[in-house]
């Protein structure tokens, strides 16, 4: 298989000025045509540093990808430095040159010499013209089947020539395997309930298949790898594996593709042509964001209730004294009169609730921080839901009810709630 | 200066699954107490290559940090390797086992072997108790003033880890500069706007105190840092300076310390007894979420009406039909109304209102995707303000939008409201 290494170059990524969102993209281009990425590096604008990062990348690697270093001023060190590097003399590529000018008369900006010697290109480098920018591209044969490509690091100037340079290059030049991932989302189990639930499964895989865990608050997303010659074989071995698994966690698999749960809940809305809204005091307003947050969410989300007080929940909601004084805010009989309160007076289809302690303070024996309570109605019914978070942060219990929330929906409109404890 | 390297460790990583957002974070926490990062590495979860990424790392550096494999499961390689790196047997360790214990208790969950084995740790690494998670952190010497500490990848653990533990650790251990930070953070400025604004004064800068512009969507907090050795010297120059920067930029700095507004609102309305409350069109929950994000938020926020449709705004809000039918949703009637009626329904002090057009869709000639109405009422009046965001996605006009609501608020209870535009 073709190892391929990440290099980024920059003070500002070292001093953690600024998120280095370029290499993640690289890497999943690269895994996509089936390269592996075996490493990625960040240096600083040093040409002792990238001088020995190249040393070492080309003795580990056959393919690598720089970005960063190219611009016009003095400390943009990686085109000298990669010059000298393969002993290449530089001259003015008159396309560069061409494209430059273009790029500045656009502006109605002057042409700077420091600009001009920007297509000022190694003879030895193959030039990759970029449309984007004013930093051309290189791609440098390094001997024994081995490239190195230095890229610009503003981020749509790399994409556009990966997009239209190097993936062709690589896919032309290099002999790729076949390798194919399938995802299965998870939400409500932890990491190692779930390692524990399928660990002879897992100890069983084939060793061109790996599982990898990639675990967020309330949720763990795990991913299947397969890597081989043919497509159609590995396709049916990963799809039986994965059904074996599915099998193994039941209910708590929100999705065979790698997408958030509100995505599948808003499908499930869509295409049932439900309406919802939320009535909410843990979450403050979370549970609304997230019904809100993709285009189009008008078509089913109304509105909700942010009811911290017990004074709102009262009079936007209909809660009534009684149950705060007997039972608390915190409670099954709270939680249902919310629901039904926001689903009678906003008049939708469903409407989720939620209320409880997201702490630090607030806690009692009887109820310690991370007792939270979530409640889902529709025309018949409420399906409350008792959650315990204790532990979680607060910004984590007030995710995890969130997620919940929207779990409670998903459940519901696939016809599994009702067969839930 | 105190050399160190950042590896991260994760198949994920290099397959371009997830961004590292950890390196970044650390980065900076470094970068502010004068260790200078000269490298980050990602590698996969594989022994050898975590082998040979700390010997490269403590050829270069004193100090590694690394993040990532100690989760419970197979393919969580890096403490095995790591004992075996340093020579060390492992044995359970009584405090992190009675953590993990309590976490599983806590959570009504069964104990399982594999959570048991977290609580394994070398004994040569000094325990760095983790209270986020059930991954203990590790502090390994490694010889000559170097270290290698491990810690897990998720975030909010390893920041946990991080401030608690290895940062103390890191200013006792290590000899290093006196370095001084100042902080300014501001609010509806874009970067290059400020720059300009202030372009004079910071040429002329001394050599030994540097500027940084740290910007994120509608912000731009910026950090000047001094090193040297007379820290009281130093922080007289940085006072002095920002005192010159914060003229320039007047009621757009809203704080002179490292925080986020809803901080300076949250002191604000605890300061003054006022209670607040929102009604949200285009911000679908995200100011309430904000109102509600600090502990002890319940002591000034009631609630909130997150009015997606018209039926809401109507209902919910007493928005009249002649002003949605004239002048639309988006409009300074219609925010104003909002804003009214949420207070008197909620009877607040205060009430901020959200309604524009976050796209993708929906935009027109007249109203583009980004055509935002905010306002603020209080008991006399109602203070409405438009926002052009265009060109923005649709998540960040949402994050705008809500942080311009919050800016209204800081402004209205600093006086400062009223003798704007």
């Amino acid at each position: 298989m073709i190892r391929a290494e990440i290099l980024t170059i920059g003070d500002e990524i070292l001093y953690g000025q600024i998120l280095d969102t370029n290499s993640q993209w690289i890497s999943a281009k690269l895994t996509e045509i089936g390269v592996q990425v075996i490493r990625k590096t960040s240096i600083a604008d040093r040409s002792e540093d990238l001088r020995k990062a190249l040393d070492e990348g080309l003795s580990r690697a056959s393919l690598m990808i720089l970005t960063g270093g190219l611009g016009p001023t003095l400390d943009d060190i990686t085109k000298p430095v990669l010059a000298e590097y393969f002993d290449s003399e530089m001259a003015i590529n008159e396309d560069a040159l061409g494209l430059i000018k273009g790029f500045f008369e656009k502006r109605g900006r002057v042409l700077l010499e420091v600009n001009r010697l920007q297509a000022m290109i190694p003879l030895k480098a193959e030039y990759l013209q970029n449309k984007m920018g004013t930093a051309p591209g290189m791609w440098f044969d390094a001997g024994n089947q081995r490239a190195v490509v230095s890229l610009p690091g503003v981020p749509y100037e790399m994409k556009y020539l990966m997009e239209q340079h190097v993936m062709p290059r690589i896919k032309e030049r290099f002999s790729l395997p076949v390798i194919l991932h399938r995802y299965m989302r998870t939400i409500g189990l932890g990491e190692s309930f779930i390692a524990d639930k399928i660990k002879d499964w897992e100890e069983q895989l084939p060793a061109h298949i790996r599982l990898a865990y990639l675990p967020s608050v309330f949720m763990v997303k795990m991913r299947l790898t397969a890597m081989g010659q043919n497509p159609e074989a590995l396709a049916r071995e990963l799809d039986a594996q994965i059904a074996l698994v599915k099998e193994r966690l039941g209910d708590h698999v929100y999705a065979l593709e790698d997408v958030e749960p509100i995505e599948i809940v808003y499908r499930l809305l869509k295409e049932q042509g439900k309406t919802i809204g939320s009535a909410e005091s843990c979450t403050g307003g979370h549970i609304a964001a997230q019904l809100s947050s993709l285009p189009g969410s008008s078509s089913f989300f109304m509105g909700s209730v942010v009811a911290y007080s017990n004074e709102v929940k009262k009079n936007q909601l209909g809660v009534s004294d009684q149950t705060l004084s007997d039972h608390g805010a915190v409670s099954e009989a709270c939680i249902g009169e919310m629901a039904k309160g926001l689903r009678r007076r906003l008049g939708t289809d469903l409407a989720l609730a939620s209320s409880g302690i997201a702490g630090p303070e607030g806690g009692s024996d009887e109820k310690p921080v991370g007792t939270v309570w979530i409640a889902l109605a529709d025309e018949k019914a409420v399906y409350p839901r008792k959650l315990n978070l204790s532990g979680a942060s607060r910004e984590n219990i007030i995710r995890a009810t969130t997620l919940a929330a929207l779990n409670l929906v998903r459940l519901h409109l696939t016809g599994k709630l009702e067969s839930r404890p």
